[in-house]
């Protein structure tokens, strides 16, 4: 893949967004709901339903329904995407207001330094301007995490607590009411996200807000237990294939279907400029693996990193607006051995790095020993570790050993230190686990790390299905999902053979958002089973195109069923192709109901019980059912 | 879709069968244990694996893996398929061994006599011949579970026995000491399957094996907690669309990736001979719904059936050799009220039937008042039933409730019943369930119905994904084989939109696949991890055709492969294409691997603890970690 590298125009111009991701979804419009002051406007999105037609001839009307969304203002049409100038900063004046962070006469990194005074990557920069980055003040900590300690409300956690209400107060009591109350394994979530409910969460280190002082376009979220489960999807060039207008793509793409952050795990060329297109352009937030890019700096070889190198990295991607970081401090050199005899060693990407520099120096990892001064950065700019866990199983055969342990031990030891320093914290986990484990690990975190979201990769449930990956993990996201977990970072259908393409990642996605909702479910979210109750009566009522509105994935509910009932008059049909116009459950179902209304259940029983009375007999002397 | 009517011939001609069909998968063959009588020999698939290439430059061997094998004959090159003669009679003379039935002069069926004799017929029926049928003698009971209780191991129980096994008896011991022992629930899976194990759990009611005398076609095979976790796959034409050829290739399609049984639930024209083309065809167990086909003999109109119609019915199928019975007999009259303020009604097409037919009558499900008429007739042929769950729920808000368990307890009582007379009993299970409402369901089965195998349809653990209710469904299939359920029966993308196409068939027994395996993984059958070893073995090794020869579809691994690295050389490089080739961690682990072996890993745990201790001092000089 080569990029344009004539003029500055090709750049922006090449970048061709997919018009599903620059329109609502049919039948949905963006909405916003106003805060406590005018700048904060959460975005939702309502899906208009149709009427209920009663067998009596009247109508019923059915409520919109209020979903999270993710897809920032692409999905408005009312807003002009210009990619070349970035989304709106919504964040700006808020970070300026508190006063506590001041704009640096030029960037920090040395890395970002030369690639700004590089003519030759003239025509790769953002468009607009690279924005003179925002630093905390000296003596300052501007974490989210910092403010709620003090008490603080800031508007990124009243933004959050509207954005996780979905608008639950405007429904009618009958609404909530019809709803499993689930088995939430010790998790909390109020019937109602108050804004001070954030901030205590934020407080007790039980969710993260990641949100950089310089990702000022980021519209905020939460991670945790107690809030809605969350989706991570990746992407990144590799030194194979892929370029910096299709990672833009990809991610506008992703946050269409869902995603709720995005981990840009660039391995290639011009890793540095693809990340300022993707920031400046990217309501969600970005997290990425820092060492990935230090590498690069030292031309692939693990050996030759220093400590200097990753400084410096950090500090460039942190002045960019990176919201996470991952960091793979609990890779200690005394774990290093225990994976020597594992089925499949060492296959996170951070992890093997820092192995082999372990080993190559007979040093602790430079990571762990440097910690504290990597707290120092995120403290400036506030951004959130996301603690990898970089001696995850690889396999069925190594999950739950003692390496990967003996990591989480670490994790939960860095968690606390970090926490002391009022940074936020996100633990990462696994990876390929049977069943039957999934849950010692989750609970085996809460314990470590005291309740610090929990943040894992599937877990693939088997190894055996190459090419179905996103499915042998759903099943393991939904159930750690329900234990706890508090994101689940997505698997595509090309997870250990390729590059996932566009189909892919939207499979992927989709795949996860179940996960994540199942969970929801489960644990007894009061908001999650709205929808499912909307799409069930939608589906009881033959209302077609209700269900679609209602689905994960709207376009290839409608395209699916117009296989086989193309006609739009199939739409309204009182039947569905599986049975065919003379024979429908649901059909006869609604007789049934007909039937007991006219008559009244109190008669229908009686009716019934009368009838089993004359039966009784009958029925021993048969001899049809012998016992009871 | 229009059937050929001219001739004979084009019938059979026009079933074309997928070439993927008649072909073993890459680097496999068919294999056949053969058992104690040379009649008894159980295909399996021999998966061939290339060498190691160790970094010493010398070479290790990796033994073949023998996985089980539903794809029948077709996958046998040396045989040669003929859809107009049927596959080989494998059962025919153990049929006739035992002595105890006889060839009936004609079928007994009204329906099938009035269909035989019907000349514009002609063209449709099984090219062939129609088989005379067979049924017990007077006063015998032909069944599996008959044979069982008397302690005759019968030649389908040793052939069952092998093919469980799949040569687990040829691995060495270190193979099957890589694994995890996992948690069962109170299942007991023996280490090696012997025939009277197979016996005993027949005997007990704990595993059914569906094996109609007249389905001489049959490869048998087992259902019960205490074996694999067993997946079906629906066909079947319906009033709008389908025709007998392609219903015929949807089986073989089906078999070819991994169902164990095939339902044929055709509501549409030409049921009888569908069924005939069908089971003529098959190795696997085929099931049906016989309340189905009666309702098409009464135009559609519930109330209009009669005992004397489903009888002629259930006659008519079981000469014909369908193996299974769905029958909702469980679905009282008085539970029928209790399904009215439900939020979906009566979603199970067999259950609506009934309810309807009990309101119009006033009168208690003849099914339930004629079970014994029924086990009479499954005792006569071994069909064993599949009690259906008429009132399982149809949506999440529905799930658990009164009129679910009520069915559910008198299921139980049904099989008691049956058990009884003898006849094999399997029980039908839900549907759409929150994850955390699961393990009721399958606890509460285990008691009501004393371990009779469990068979559930997903289930669905949301409503808001149509189009990808494979995925909603196969997190909760997963879930329920891991606490016991036997056979799941799979939901492909088009649930609740449209009819399945062949790519949609596929997809939704591979996730099928994936559930039972993960199920299998979980419960720690003695076997299933050696698959995912050999797979993660594979991986580690960058043996990129062993990945494919050994997942669940070879076809779409290697496809899904080539589509980012085609070249034929990629497939035997030390790198992969999500990292590229100056960067692997895969490599980086070998490197750390073949570090370790130099050093000897004592030696390195020796210097790693040295270097701990030289770094101690610095470590809390310089604070990195506060404290420990």
């Amino acid at each position: 893949m080569s990029v344009p590298s004539q003029t500055i125009a090709p750049l922006g111009e090449s970048i061709q967004l997919d018009t599903t991701t620059l329109t609502p979804f049919p039948n949905s419009r963006k909405i916003y709901v106003e805060g406590s002051r005018p700048d904060i406007r959460v975005p939702l999105r309502e899906i208009q339903l149709s009427d209920t037609h009663l067998s009596t001839g009247q109508t019923e009307t059915n409520s919109p329904i209020t979903v999270y969304d993710s897809s920032g203002v692409y999905s408005d049409p009312s807003v002009t995407i210009d990619v070349c100038q970035g989304i709106p900063p919504v964040r700006a004046q808020w970070i300026i207001e508190r006063g506590d962070t001041e704009v640096l006469p030029q960037v920090s990194s040395n890395y970002g330094k030369n690639r700004l005074n590089d003519p030759r990557l003239e025509n790769l920069r953002f468009a607009h301007q690279i924005r003179t980055p925002r630093k905390a003040k000296a003596g300052h900590n501007v974490t989210q995490l910092h403010y709620a300690r003090k008490g603080i409300i800031t508007p990124e956690m009243e933004y959050i607590a509207i954005r996780e209400n979905q608008r639950l107060e405007t429904l009618r009591e009958t609404d909530l009411k019809n709803r499993h109350t689930g088995e939430s394994f010790g998790a909390s979530i109020p019937k109602i996200i108050t804004p001070e409910f954030v901030r205590a969460e934020v407080a007790r280190g039980r969710a993260i807000i990641p949100a950089n002082i310089n990702h000022t376009e980021l519209e905020p979220m939460i991670i945790g237990r107690n809030f809605l489960v969350k989706v991570n999807a990746n992407i990144g060039n590799s030194a194979t294939t892929s370029s910096i207008a299709e990672e833009v793509e990809k991610m506008v793409w992703s946050i269409r279907w869902g995603a709720d952050t995005v981990m840009d795990l660039s391995t290639g060329k011009h890793i540095h400029e693809t990340r300022e297109w993707i920031l400046r352009n990217s309501p969600v937030p970005i997290g990425t693996v820092p060492i990935y890019q230090a590498l690069e700096k030292v031309d692939g070889k693990a050996e030759e990193l220093t400590w200097e190198i990753f400084r410096d990295t950090l500090i460039e991607q942190a002045e960019q607006g990176v919201d996470y970081f991952t960091i793979h401090a609990g890779v200690r050199l005394a774990y290093v051995p225990l994976t020597a005899k594992r089925l499949t060693g060492i296959v996170s990407r951070g992890g093997a790095i820092m192995a082999k520099w372990c080993l190559a120096h007979h040093q602790e990892n430079f990571l762990y020993t440097h910690f504290a001064d990597i707290c120092e950065i995120m403290q400036a700019y506030d951004i959130s570790f996301s603690l990898g866990d970089g001696l995850r199983p690889g396999s069925i055969a190594d999950a739950n050993d003692a390496a990967q342990f003996a990591e989480l031990e670490t994790l939960g030891e860095l968690t606390r230190y970090a926490w002391q320093q009022d940074v936020q914290v996100m633990v990462e986990g696994p990876g390929h686990v049977p069943l039957h484990l999934i849950k010692e690990n989750m609970d085996k975190q809460l314990k470590e790390c005291d309740e610090a979201p929990f943040y894992t990769l599937g877990p693939l449930t088997t190894d055996i299905a190459p090419g179905y990956d996103h499915i042998t993990s759903g099943i393991g996201a939904a159930m750690i999902g329900w234990y706890g977990c508090a994101m689940l970072c997505y698997v595509t259908p090309k997870e250990h053979l390729g590059l996932p393409n566009k189909h892919d990642v939207r499979e992927g996605i989709v795949t996860y958002k179940i996960a994540a909702h199942a969970a929801d479910l489960a644990k007894g979210h009061p908001s999650a089973q709205i929808r499912d109750n909307a799409m069930s009566k939608a589906r009881f009522e033959f209302r077609w195109e209700d269900q679609f509105s209602l689905g994960l994935d709207p376009l290839k509910a409608r395209e699916f069923h117009d296989e086989t009932l193309p006609k739009e008059s199939a739409k309204v049909a009182h039947f569905c192709s599986m049975c065919g116009p003379h024979f429908c459950s649901m059909k006869i179902t609604q007789d049934v109901r007909d039937y007991a209304q006219n008559k009244g259940i109190a008669d229908v029983k009686i009716a019934v019980e009368t009838g089993l009375a004359e039966k009784a007999e009958e029925f021993t002397t048969q001899g049809a059912v012998i016992y009871r």
